[in-house]
Order: structure tokens, then sequence, then C-alpha cells
């Protein structure tokens, strides 16, 4: 660890004066500040003073993309000196950060056109919606100064509802039911085997002893380790503990084989998957998410930007030059243009890079075909009074189920407000794809229709306007994220991993290039990777002054 | 359900042509009115319209203390039309329900003296500082349009820090890897049970098949059903999945005798216990508090309270009188006075009622006598960096060890902030007494001494200010909340069930006369029922008039 009383700056600057540039580069490596470490302690995002002196004056670098992998290549070079520019084919910034909210229209690639009609302080997010405390999207958070509050990705009350799976099907179950008939069942079963000796040769007596009292607690066992519930899986209708006489009175629980039935729904959305998704990497509480929508990010990256952004432009070829790159493109009213820079950073994503025109070898081109493109779909529902408040007294977090709308998100923020918009789907590949091939009024009648099995006459008596979509079908976008097949990331000789070295002086980036797929945080690692991969060419290629810093000139 | 197309109103009123006011009364305990049911779908507070006609009109009720209970008392009798006067010894409303911010100060009953000195902005909850979503505290906040946000009563990266408990002591432990570790253990162990024929009798083939499955997904098992750590316990330090070759590095799990080992700490913070927290009744996530602190909800309760509060003023006597009640009191200066009123509504705690002198039956004193006070104690500690969130990246949540200090709890609000407050201690009987018997200096160097050991060097280096509180200690309190000994709550004849009724015209009420004790539930549920108690007989003693309705006139 840094010693606490030298700052950073002194500190690369030590080294750089005892072996040179790469050697600085590697100690900001070591640091942790390239590829930004979720898990360490210094896990800032880099800062003007790690790019010191400012050896990127002078040097350009067209963006294509602005998307968060986009938008953060350009923040973070512009501390260094870089003069960055960016093409969007869009005519907004985030690209799949995207929050829909009145004034939103969309026109998918087969043509539907959808305005948004939520009312006024109403949205829902379209794609990224939430991130885990050691993203390091929460960095940017802080660093942009973008409040946050907690998204409810997790809620005892939420529902679990199935459909086919013997005798719990169809009927709506509270999650801290389930979770509790699973522990208590579980424990109890342990602890008999424990007790009948079948478990010796792995424990010692002492650790027995120990195990039966961990169980008994755990699955709130009685003292002769039997479950027969608890109140933490909640308490009867109208018999929670109140007032005067009124104790509370727990429901059965669930025998184990009706528990079983649950897991055998097939697909992700069985009990074990259930269960173990509070406990994820990635999806364990607490999450979060910015106020006001999840574009807070990107329009803060915008602002904080000093290079120009401009909108509306497909990029029509690329090309490596002799000393630089070249983009064509054609903008919003057919005009089509050139622009030279000294690098490239890519964001497009594959399927749509694939398709556009380059002077890249063939290899390059053959990777990246690779990558397959998944789908996903969303739908949020406006309802003018938010009844999974006031009648379930759910606040927050996922009802999941087996039906094709997989689940349905309550709304995290607006609490104890009148209206209220909930995610009524959230799916993927390939239910997503069976959701997108229908209109967009037919999506609303059938997740209503679904979403009225588990809330009831309110879901439709309260429902007001629908927004969804379909990423497939989203215009430059074409997929929610890619899968690698099997084999094809890792390590020397993967498409993967030659994707990550530049194509001449094209650097490729987005959330495809990293091990956090779908998330925010891939596109910000993998924008934060190939910066510093840039800038340590660029430091390589600047001849070391006496001082033992770098010539700040004309690159190259 | 009661049929959507009537009114509320509507339907008590047909109610009541029908059967008097006594069936009018019965019909609104049925819906659920009376004693608030926080799983039922109607869960809404009395409102005006429950109270119809203005029954209370010209009945004067004298509420002593102006905590919880008391100001629920007066804003909902008010709705129906009684008088209500509010006496509070505090110069405060809130009683328990406390903040403690800048200007704050507090003088113990055994004379120290505090004043805090928090930044402007930051503050600490001294009592009760969360409610889960089902607690009638919610709805008083919808009703009273106070915000809230989440609290953080649950973090993946929260640490569990033991000494004394084999060879996980004294590391910091992330609550994440604990956990999955717990179910990995368990889950291989009951897997190789079932499969080796140990559970034939509880399980049917097919069953044991899917429990395998299930277990599998729980405990994220092999293929062979071996727990071999998994991405939910975390990633090592600086391995966490991120951009291009860093797919994350998963440490290695605890070993199942190193991990039982946690369980024999002793106490109430055992691995059991700790694991099985998340999943109570009362403590499974969301949880909520106010924006701004939890004395939000007793200053919405005074704005909207139209009767008069006098703080300041302690009461000295209590008598029922012929026709009413009769209350004396002495002032901030020492002016003696008396108030007499219809009725009166004493939420003053047991420990503190029993020495006020009265005219109840020797049987009320008696069960006065029978609550035993319990003690806690907590620290506000406010330091001038997050480091929590900045070096630990925990955003909320809670820290658990078998340190004296018991828990730190880090702030739900202010994320990624500059400064904050967290909670350095909160403990119970008996340990609060020992800290309770330190200065609040002494105190301070405790809970740094004990916390550095979690947090390292940052603790005491960032540390500005602090604020404690020993509830035993603080007047008109005299305890954090009360216990009733084995056998003194329950059904008729008990201590507890004698003091739910009226003492002539005195009603007791609070969180101590409920099943949610040391809850704001407890007393606002108290309260309500006192209320539609009250109510009843206030009803009862009204002549019915011709058209169905009470004639409204001076009581009794």
């Amino acid at each position: 660890m840094i010693n606490e009383t030298i700052s950073r700056r002194q500190f690369l600057h030590r080294l750089g004066a005892l072996g040179g540039a790469g050697i600085t580069l590697g100690a900001m490596e070591a640091l942790g500040l390239s590829a930004c470490d979720s898990t360490q302690v210094d896990y800032r995002a880099p800062s003007p003073e790690d790019f010191s002196p400012k050896d990127g004056a002078g040097v350009s670098v067209l963006i294509l993309g602005a998307g968060i992998a986009g938008l953060t290549s350009a923040y973070e070079l512009e501390k260094g000196g870089y003069h960055c520019q960016l093409l969007e084919a869009r005519a907004r910034p985030g690209g799949r950060n995207w929050t829909a909210r009145r004034g939103t229209s969309e026109t998918a690639l087969d043509g539907s056109m959808q305005a948004c009609q939520f009312d006024e302080g109403l949205y829902m997010n379209v794609g990224p919606t939430r991130f885990p405390q050691h993203h390091t999207t929460l960095n940017y958070c802080r660093e942009l100064k973008i409040p946050v509050h907690v998204f409810g990705n997790q809620n005892a009350d939420a529902y679990y509802y199935v459909e086919g799976a013997g005798p719990p099907s169809t009927k709506r179950i509270r999650f801290r039911a389930v979770q509790a008939d699973s522990l208590g069942h579980i424990t109890e079963l342990l602890a008999k085997a424990v007790n009948q000796g079948t478990l010796d040769q792995d424990l010692s007596a002492a650790d027995k002893e120990t195990l039966i009292e961990f169980l008994r607690s755990l699955g709130a066992l009685t003292p002769q380790n039997r479950y027969q519930g608890s109140p933490a899986r909640g308490y009867r209708a109208g018999a929670a503990p109140g007032a005067a006489l009124q104790s509370g009175t727990i429901d059965t629980p669930l025998a184990l084989s009706d528990l079983l039935a649950l897991n055998t729904t097939g697909g992700a959305f069985n009990l074990g998957y259930f269960l173990a998704f509070q406990y994820e990497w990635e999806q364990a509480m607490p999450m979060f998410e910015p106020d006001g929508g999840i574009d807070a990010i990107p329009r803060a990256l915008v602002r904080a930007i000093r290079g120009p952004i401009r909108y509306g432009v497909q990029v029509t070829h690329i090309e490596n030059t002799a000393n630089g790159v070249r983009v064509s493109y054609q903008d919003q009213r057919g005009q089509s243009g050139q622009i030279k820079a000294d690098y490239c950073i890519c964001t497009i994503p594959p399927q749509v890079l694939r398709r556009i025109p380059n002077n890249f070898s063939a290899q390059v081109n053959a990777d990246l075909s690779v990558p397959i493109p998944i789908n996903a779909g969303k739908m949020g529902l406006q309802f003018k009074r938010r009844f999974w408040e006031e009648d379930d007294r759910i606040f927050g977090g996922i009802t999941m189920t087996n039906l094709d709308i997989l689940q349905i998100l309550y709304p995290s923020h607006g609490y104890l407000g009148q209206k209220g918009v909930l995610i009524g789907y959230y799916n993927y590949t390939p239910t997503a794809d069976t959701f997108g091939a229908l209109t967009p009024q037919q999506r609303e009648q059938h997740a209503l229709n679904q979403g009225s099995k588990i809330h009831g006459s309110a879901y439709r008596k309260e429902f007001e306007t629908s927004f969804s979509n379909d990423w497939r079908k989203t215009r430059f976008s074409e997929g929610s994220w890619i899968n690698w097949p099997p084999g094809t990331r890792g390590g020397p000789g993967t498409p993967y991993a030659r994707l990550l070295e530049p194509a001449g002086r094209v650097y490729f980036s987005g959330d495809y290039l990293s091990y956090a797929i779908a998330w925010q945080h891939g596109a910000f690692e993998s924008a934060r990777k190939v910066v510093m991969d840039l800038h340590a060419r660029v430091r390589a290629s600047q001849p070391l002054q006496s001082n033992g810093t770098t010539a700040s000139r004309r690159h190259p």
C-alpha cells in the first residue's frame, strides 16, 4: 500500500523519474487506477493528477458512440489533455442507458412507433436500472455528484407466483414465507441426519453440537429440531402482532413436498434461483439507482465533457490511415462527411459494427461476428394508484413468476405517492422475442392479463398507460447485450482477447469486452482500460526529457 | 370485502341505521379500522369519516405525554371532534422518538450534560430509527406526508467481526462470505446425507432428486454437490470481475469447522442469529426511515393537532373524580396547576408512572410495577470522511460484532457525501448499563477503540465529535423499553390484560401495551386501540336519535 504521507502524484513522479513513462503507467496499474478494482481500498476514477503532465495535449481521439463507454472514454481522456469528439447515431446520449418519460418517443426497426404518455415526473428505466455498491458506476456518481437512492432489489413481502407446479400453484406467496419454509425444512432435515450419525465422518462431536444449535437459529426450529413455521414467514392476514391482545398468528408452513414442487417449474425462476438471487455478487442488497432516472449518469457525463458531441450521425466507414484514423459518416439530413483523428475508440455494439465498412483485418471482422446478441424486453405500466403499496404493502422489490412476464419490479422511488410506474415485465431471450413480436398494444394486454393473476382486479382498474421496448428491434442496439459462445472469451487466442487489442489505431470498448456484461460497470471498466492502453501508447511514443517527464508535443 | 360501489361512510351509516351505534363500531372493527392490521388490504388510519357523526364533539380528553402514543391519540380523537390537550414533561415532543443534531442538549439523570456538536445537516436518531413496510408507522408517514427512504438494515458487504471464536477471529469478514459459506456447507452436508439414503423415510424418490437440485442452486454447489466457494461470497481484494481479462478470483471459503467456531461466541450475535436477523418479521428488508431524522414523525403530528400541547409540565397527581379526571402538574417555573377533563389517556412509561400519586386501585398500581425496564445505549460518531463508503464500499447496513459495541450502523442517507454520522454502538441490557456508567468522553474512547479494530486507523483519524445516550439515565424515560416477565402478558387475569382496561376514566397507552414493544408501531397501535375503546364508551353513553345517528351533547 502506498505510504499515506506522499501523494499519489508525488509517488507517480518519483517512479517516473526513476524509470520513465512505462514504469509510471505500470505503477498506475499497480495502484489500481487503470482497471478500477471494485473491492480495492483505492477505487477512485482517474483524476486529473493521474495524467501528469498532460501527455495527451494535442492528441485527438474520435469516439464512436455516446453511451457509457464512449462518454467515459471522453471524460477520462480529457483529464489527460486529449482532444475528444464524439459521434452518436441517436438523438440522445446514453445508448442503452435510457429513461423513458413524457416526451420520449421511439420508432422500432419494424416501424412501430411509441410516444411515452407517463405523467410528468414518472418514468421507467428502459435498459439498466440498478447497480451494486461495489460497481465503478457508483464511483462516477460520486465524482459527478449524481444523487442516488437505494434500489429495492429484494423485498421480503413481494410475491412468488407459479403455475403448473403442484399445490402451491396459482397462489401468490410472500417471498418471506418461501424463504422461511425453505430454511426451516432444510435445517430440520440436516439436524435429523446429523443426529442419526450419518455425517459423523464429516463432523467432530463438538462440531455436531454447534451445527445443531446453528441450524436451530437459522431455521427457527423448535428445541426438538422441528420446523413448525416462524414469525419470519409472516402472519395470517389480519393477524400480525399489534396492540392489546393481538399477539399474532403464524400461518401454517408449506409442506416439504409442496415446497419442492416449486423447484420443478423449469427455467431460471425455479425456487433455487429465486432464493439464491438475493445472495448474488451483483444482486445482493443494497443496490442503487440515481434519483430521477438512470439517464442522470450520461447527462452528467455530457455536462462534464468539453469536446463536441454530434447527435444523429451514423458512421458509414472506419479506416486506419498511415498516421491516424478517418471516419466517414452521414448526418440526420443525409449529408455525409469525414473526420480525421490520431486515434479512435469505437463503442458501437459488435452486431452493428460488423456491418459498417472498414479496413480492419479479416480476423478482426471475423472476431466481431462471434458475440451473439441477446434480447431483453421491458414494459413500464403507469397506474393511477400505487395499489402494490396501499393494498399489498410492497415498497420496491421484485415479484417473480414463471409466467412469461417473468417479473414485476415495483418502483424504488416516489414511495407513498399517488401514481406510479412499475415494470410489468422484464424478460430475456427467448421470451423477450415473443413479446417483441407483438404490437405495443398487444404487449400491454398480455402484461395486464398476467399481472392481474397476481394483483387481481386493481391491475386493470388502476392502469393508465404503458411504454415498452424490445432491444433487438431497437435501432443502433439490435440486442440488449451479447453472449460470448463457450470458448470464445478468455486468454490469448480467443476472439475476445484479440478484440482487446486495437485494430491499428482503433480501440474497441463496451461492456461486451468485460466480465460484467449487461452492467454499466462493464462499460465503465472497459472504457477505463482502453483509455489507459491508449495513454500508455501515447506516452511510449513521446521522448523522455531529462527531468524525468515527457515532452508534450503533437502526436505522432 | 365491502362492495366497492358504496363508500365506507355509506356502509357505516347503513349499518348504523339498522342497529345503532354499537353495531357501527363493531362494523368498524370488522373492517380493520380499530386495531390497524398491518397485513390486511385496508390499513388506513381512522379518517374523519370513520368518526361520523362527530360523536366526540364537546368531549374533552387530557393526554399525558406527547410521544408517539400521546400525539397519535390526540390526532385521531380530533378527527372525531374530541377536544384534546397534551401535557409533556420534556421541552420537545416525540418521547423516545428523538433526533440529536446541532443544538440538541441533554442532561442525564446523573447530571452529566452533553451538547450535540454535529455539523449542520448531520444527525443521529437516538431512539427508534427504522420501521418495516408492514408497520402502521408507514401509514402515518403517508397520511402526514412525511417523505421516507430505505433504511439499510442489511448489507452483503458489511462486516462480521468476532473475537475468541477460533481461526476466523479478529478478521473482519464480509457478511456475504459468511452467508455463502454457511449455505454452501449446509447444502453440501444435506445433499450428502440425502444421497446416502439417510432421509429416505422423509423423502420420496422424486422429492430427493428435486431437493438435490434445489440445494445445488441455493448453496452454489458443484455438479458433484461440493461447495467450493462462489461469486456470492465475493472476490479477492483487487480481483473482482472487470474489463478485459479480469474475470474475477473467488477467495477460498471458510472451512466448516472454522465457520462453526463463529457460532460459539455466545450471546445474541452468534452466527445463527447474525444470519437469521435478515429474515425476521420486523427486520427483513426493505425498511424505512423518514428523510431528515425520525423526529419528522412527531413534528408532523404536532403540526396536525389543533389542541394545545404544553411542554415542560410534569404530572404530580392523577385522580378519577365523580364525572371526569383531574390532573395536577408543575410547570417549568415551579408553578402548579390542575386540569379537568372528561377522560384521560396516560402514555407515561410505567416505570415513571408508578411513582406519580394517583387514586387508581391498588391492583392497577401493582400491575404498573410489573413491567421491567430494559436499557439500550447508542452513540453517534461524526467523521470528516465517509471512509466506510470510500474505503470499504459499505453504503448503509450493519456490521455486527461480539465486541461490546455490538454493532456499527452506517448511515442510510447522505450517500457519497463528505462527512457522516454513523452509530458507533447500539447495545442493550446489560452491556448498555456498562457503557451508561461511563462518562460521555469515556464512552467515546471505548467506541473508538473497538471500532478501530474493525475499521483500522481511519476510525480515529477521521473522527470529529460524538453524542451518546443511555436510556436508563434519561429523564422521563428511565429505560429504552420494557419487558413483561414470563406469564404477566397474555389473556384475562394477567397484569398486562388488566392495564388494557381503563382505570376509571384513565386509559393507559404506549408500546408497552402491545406485541410490538420497542417499535413505534406498538405505540401507534396502542393509541389507536385506546382511541377506539374511548370512542365506543362515549357512543354507548349517548342516546340514539330516530334517524339512527346519535345526538352530540356535552358528555357525560
